[in-house]
């Protein structure tokens, strides 16, 4: 991992942009973090509009999250942002924006073709940005992930022991394979649904929901469409992790 | 409106008990509440066990209540308690559990004949308190209802204009003709659905929330069965109460 530039933002939080490897990523860290008193880290999951375009609600989280005491961490998802062109996936996503515009229903083999290899790609790579974070002094542990493509998040709560809760947002297509493995994720999970996000198959929602194996599990649903997260939303989230990761 | 006893609690909040005609009745109320300075008022709604038997829980609610500066208020139920017996009520309530021992499904008729007579009768005897309380000098608005019956809190929130903001848990049995009147509640909702009790209807409860008209509103599912709602949601319906009253 090789920082790129720095620089402070204004309550005091250090944002550091790093590489690893070919993948851009950003890093937020609480005034308060340092080798003798490292912090917990969130991973600040995003949708595939890149790095760039999410930059100011990733940098807004990132600063709640320091208020906390936590610090945070985001990457570019594969073929997203300045990342290579990834031909598959964008034909795989042009599909379904034209079922989408065309009013037709989405048919799985889109969904799969867009979630499955984004999903199989990515995942490694944030296990491979945890390895390269939690070298860092300043950083310890517990670990938890945020948002993003909840199929991302569900695969990581499976198989990435490191995270310990994740607070998953219930906003894109869902695979049918995902369902069976939501029934393996056993960490504590905190589900936003934008119960009127036109876009999205509340049903599906609800099934993902029901079908985590997890003892604990909450699902926040609340009004104001795909982006309108209400404020006292994203803190009732943030309550889940300072539960969780302090 | 006579007060019949008062106690303080170890926390300084003053308990009151009342009757209003033949109805008993409890007001908690904060140190802080004067005529000087009047606090916001919560119903404390409940099912029909009786005070008594619900002493314990409306009591922790109230404490709650009154440290975020609340008062709060609650009355028996027709037919329940110490009030007197209703036969068609008891005999409504019957018929419910025999169907559920059975394992049958619970018909439509037999919901309808345990909840809207009790909706019927209980609706204006709280509004008849809600006159009550709001004459004492130490209470002012605005007002909250929370928990309980979810129909009554429904019906309630239709009709009585005080009432700025509902609580509900969606843990009872909904008749048909609640879903049309739900789609004529406008003010901010917060609704507590135990995702994992048994003995309740999920997706009526989802069904209800999708009716209601309000433009805020907010599910909160969690685990634990009907009665096990986590410590943190009850927090979580408490800082909505704070949003509201204040």
């Amino acid at each position: 991992m090789h920082f790129t530039s720095q620089q402070h933002l204004d309550d005091g939080v250090l944002e550091r942009r790093f590489t690893l490897g070919e993948i851009p990523g950003i890093l937020w860290t609480p005034a308060s973090a340092s080798p003798s008193a490292p912090v917990p880290l969130i991973l600040l999951g995003h949708p595939t509009l890149g790095l760039d375009k999410m930059y100011p609600r990733l940098a807004e989280r990132a600063r709640h999250a320091a208020a906390d005491g936590f610090a945070s961490a985001t990457i570019e998802l594969p073929g997203s942002g300045d990342r290579p062109h990834w031909p598959a996936a964008e034909q795989a996503r042009a599909e379904l924006r034209q079922a989408l515009a065309a009013g037709e229903p989405v048919g799985d083999e889109i969904v799969d073709a867009v979630i499955l290899p984004l999903v199989d790609r990515a995942v490694p790579e944030w296990q491979a940005a945890l390895d390269a974070l939690l070298a860092l002094p300043e950083l310890g542990g517990p670990v938890g992930y945020s948002g993003g493509v909840i199929s991302i998040g569900v695969r990581l709560a499976v198989v990435e022991p490191r995270i310990v809760a994740a607070g998953l947002f219930a906003g894109s297509f869902i695979p049918r394979a995902m369902f069976e493995e939501a029934r393996r994720v056993t960490i504590p999970l905190h589900v936003l649904l934008q119960w009127d996000d036109e876009g999205n198959d509340r049903q599906a929602a609800l099934d993902m929901f029901d079908a985590f194996g997890s003892k604990e599990k909450s699902l926040h649903a609340n009004m104001g469409g795909h982006t309108g997260v209400p404020a006292y939303a994203g803190e009732a989230a943030a309550r889940f992790f300072t539960r969780h990761l302090r």
